[in-house]
């Protein structure tokens, strides 16, 4: 993680560009992709399935013994764990349901604005290295709350078929049934378009890779809604003197871990807590067990001091992190100050990985 | 415009069927007239301005002398009716600001969600055969009330190099002083990537033709947000035997002469009002001044006689019209059974151009 102290204002904004991706020449497979579901349905999702996930399926649904038997495979404290989690995402959620007054703005003319749920909405929860169970909350607790009829969940299987029990065991707590063993941009297309087994939707929500991504980009061609366009994840934060520079490592870390592609920024006022966090970075480093994804994040995140705090909140507004840790004391002085970031951690003891399972807020 | 009578269920999904646009081979130029901006600024602009809108230009911006010239331009009554039109869209939008309560999910945490501003936004005006007044107010009235400090607006000239003074007094009753003389994909790009005149913004307003939803679609790409990918327009009427078959065609008309790739639809369950609308569409278009435009729109359109109300209802939740207008008495009952369209208008005298225009609604 490279040191950069004290930049030239005319330098941020080289300092706040992402890091190239290489973005693949996918279209032509996501393309061919798109356009064999539709035409061939299930036999197209199951001949996808065995290239690209090498799982031989009779069934793209998931079972109702296989849901039934996922619990058992979860450990109970993981389990308690996922059910605190789902409670108070609900319940920072529920209070956004909110009724408009109507509006008369001329005599006779009386205006209102009226929310519905999407009848049917699909969400795609990405396979890969970690079972991303905290994905289902996230987006089946808003659409519960909302009152969505139809929620189709897919996610890729592995070799033997299965689906992580934990994946299974989240998605049973919310009420899910309607889910299916596909992945990548076969998975976008089967909710698109539709299939003998795999109904269309209204909108699909979730992240994914390149491929699952150029795939939404085309639903939205089609008419289909999509949350958004998802790029790598990334966190900033702010330390001072007030910093404790193991929680900021750890902080850093957290979402260095998280993917090759994520970039992690320490920005500070002062040189000597910035240098304390990257020793502890290295430190932190060698105990973890995702230690080779979070080297290839470092290499291309940074650590910058700046002349104050207040140029700090500036560069991180320019910078514009989906996640913003403000380490320091009295943060919430600073949250006000914040205009453009995705979500805001204030203070020593908030740490983004609190905001990504279990505070409440969506991640 | 044509008839269909009681069709089958089953046909239902086929008649809500889009008519296909011709999507045009736009890709490479959208993307040379990205790249040429990119590179070469204010340059790339007036050339392109120069092949694409026959304008000859010196500067981009709109003068300050041109917009204060442009009230002595507009008649009084059009300006009274445009400030009357703004007025009532700030009543009904001043009330969607709101703040939410802050949520202690768990013992000292506490979570709340915070709407801020978006600093830069970028609204882009059409050119073409009829100057959209109503889309600056719809546009600027909104990010006015949020607070946006810097908004920029951008529409093509006229082969003299001139805007619609129509445009101009709209924009500087809003307070828009940062105006450009730019259309199509060079002003997306523009607006993307920021040139010697043009600052660059982080999220971009507005409708308009193919390459300006490609470059619009681009832009995103390039972390610049958007609001949606535009469509043709769209409104479907449902009438009943207390319809006025002069008002239901009248609404027809202001839609399908909107565009020549509009759609329009109308739903009834009795065959005899929606002949009778029908031929109210033959006798009005005959005195339309867009008539050629309104053909061409109705030569896609369709009529169609269904057996209840509530089958309208259901046909167009299937349709998922952009404008829906229930024309029968008691439509109030049928608004809360509406879970696919965007702006509904209830009875016989709510007819869309209210909302297009003045109701304070947002088109």
């Amino acid at each position: 993680m490279e040191l950069i102290l004290n930049p030239e204002r005319k330098q941020w904004n080289s300092l706040c560009a992402r890091p190239t991706e290489e973005k693949q020449a996918l279209d032509k497979t996501v393309l061919e992709t798109m356009a064999f579901v539709k035409e061939s349905g299930d036999t197209a999702l199951l001949e996808l399935t065995a290239k690209f996930d090498g799982a031989e399926l009779d069934e793209l649904a998931v079972s109702s013994d296989e849901l039934a038997q996922a619990a058992s495979e979860v450990p109970v404290d993981l389990q308690e764990a996922i059910q605190l989690a789902t409670e108070n995402v609900m319940k920072f959620h529920a209070p956004q349901l909110h009724e408009e007054p109507e509006v008369t703005t001329v005599q006779g003319v009386k205006c209102w604005r009226r929310s519905v749920p999407i009848e049917k909405v699909g969400l795609y929860i990405p396979g890969g290295t970690a079972p991303l169970f905290s994905t289902i909350i996230m987006l089946a607790v808003p659409a519960k709350i909302a009152g969505c009829s139809e929620i189709i969940l897919t996610t890729p299987p592995d070799r033997d078929g299965k689906i992580n029990p934990v994946i299974l065991f989240t998605a049973g707590l919310l009420g899910i049934r309607k889910i299916f063993k596909l992945g990548g941009a076969q998975a976008i297309a089967a909710l698109t378009y539709g299939t003998e087994s795999v109904p269309a939707v209204y909108k699909i929500f979730g992240p994914g890779n390149q491929y699952v991504t150029r795939a939404k980009e085309l639903a939205q061609q089609e008419g289909v809604a999509i949350d958004m366009p998802a790029g790598p994840s990334e966190v900033l934060v702010i330390a001072d003197n007030t910093s404790i520079p193991e929680f900021v490592a750890a902080d850093l870390l957290s979402q260095a871990e998280h993917g090759a592609d994520s970039q992690v920024i320490l920005l500070s006022d002062n040189a000597e807590i910035a240098r304390q966090c990257l020793d502890q970075v290295e430190v932190q480093l060698n105990k973890l067990p995702r230690k080779e994804i979070a080297i290839k994040s470092l290499a291309h995140s940074k650590a910058i001091v700046l002349d104050s705090i207040e140029d700090c909140v500036s560069f991180s507004n320019l910078y514009a992190p989906e996640h913003l840790i403000i380490s320091i004391d009295r943060a919430r002085d600073y949250g006000g100050k914040i205009s453009n970031a995705g979500s805001v951690f204030l203070g020593h003891l908030s740490c983004e990985s609190a905001g990504d399972y279990a505070s409440g807020t969506n991640h």
